[in-house]
């Protein structure tokens, strides 16, 4: 480990050389990341993710972790946004289609490998009020982006007038995190779960 | 601590020579239980629950609860059935009573004071695959009676003959989960969230 740590180390010194300003080395904030990931999404709790057990796992030192982050509790937010991806834009012409695209956006790539991560963290916040409210801040954004979809709907008739907006986010969200982080309806397939879902929520929002 | 103790056993004598064969003490058990249920929800893993706080929390001697359980995760699935309550029955009626019914039964009594208590379980159930299967062993006869509900009205003709049962389940017990477990939607009120919730979803679920 101590060789690979040096490497890194000596990597980083040449990327600040070259381009000061620039992330000292993506590769190595991307394995610090998914380290954490990983941890989070096998059930390992805050209290036994220390910042040592991390850069054992990602291959780097600790003052690499130090450099990057404050705080543990920074670190593992930073893992959840880079797991949740970058905030997803609706193309605008059809409430279906952006609907789909957001819940696929939420069971892709780095959501999808490490979708239980979130639910790891939910018996933390009930103990560390401040890391719910740091989650809170990377995870609102993107319900506003539903909530804009859902309200232009209503806006141009596509939707029900008296459509509930926040209700509307729960039926829509809940169904995927209930089926895909906890596994309780394997029976449901991947493929198609999007459409089928929106499918039946729309059946009962459509305005006609 | 201790005189709370022992009060409780010479109770519990007292009643084994009155009615052999009853629960030793069903004041005790639910103490115990409770005490189970309040260390889980307030965000306390598996690991940090142990018989001997369990006892000093319920006020109960540590033989009280092995005389009882045979181990703590048999204790803790315990918990959890009795924050469940007993199966609810429908009426058989109309779906929308019934489905109201089922919602509202999640959503009272301990399940309401407790409710984080399966959110704190989640994690768990990741390192620990045995407890997971007593766990899906207290909620599958709930789900079962709600595919009961569902399937009844696909048979009347009252629901769409193509209704996806499963499906179905993840859209009722998805938004409840999220926003009465995790607190994400505090703008809901509860007062009336449950016909709110399957209106929502019969608009879309009805044959007509």
């Amino acid at each position: 480990m101590n060789a690979m740590n040096t490497a890194v180390n000596v990597n980083e010194t040449a990327q600040e050389r070259k381009a000061p300003g620039r992330p000292r080395s993506a590769q190595a904030d991307e394995a610090i990341l998914d380290a954490v990931l990983e941890m989070l999404s096998s059930g390992q709790s805050v209290a036994a993710i220390s910042i040592e057990a991390v850069a054992a796992k990602a291959g780097v030192g600790k003052a690499t972790i130090y450099r990057r982050w404050p705080n543990k509790e920074a670190l593992i937010i930073d893992a959840v946004a880079a797991m949740k991806g970058a905030l997803p834009v609706p193309v605008g012409e059809s409430v279906r289609d952006d609907l789909i695209m957001l819940v696929k956006a939420n069971r892709s790539g780095k959501a999808k490998r490490y979708g239980k991560a979130t639910v790891c963290l939910l018996p933390e916040f009930l103990k560390d009020e401040e890391l719910h409210h740091m989650y809170q801040a990377v995870i609102e954004p993107r319900r506003d982006v539903m909530r804009g979809v859902l309200r232009r709907g209503i806006e141009n008739g596509e939707l029900r007038s008296d459509l509930d907006v926040e209700l509307s986010l729960l039926m829509i969200q809940g169904p995927g995190m209930m089926q895909h982080m906890l596994n309780w309806n394997p029976s449901i397939r991947e493929d198609g779960f999007a459409e089928a879902l929106i499918d039946a929520f729309l059946r009962g929002a459509y305005s006609s």
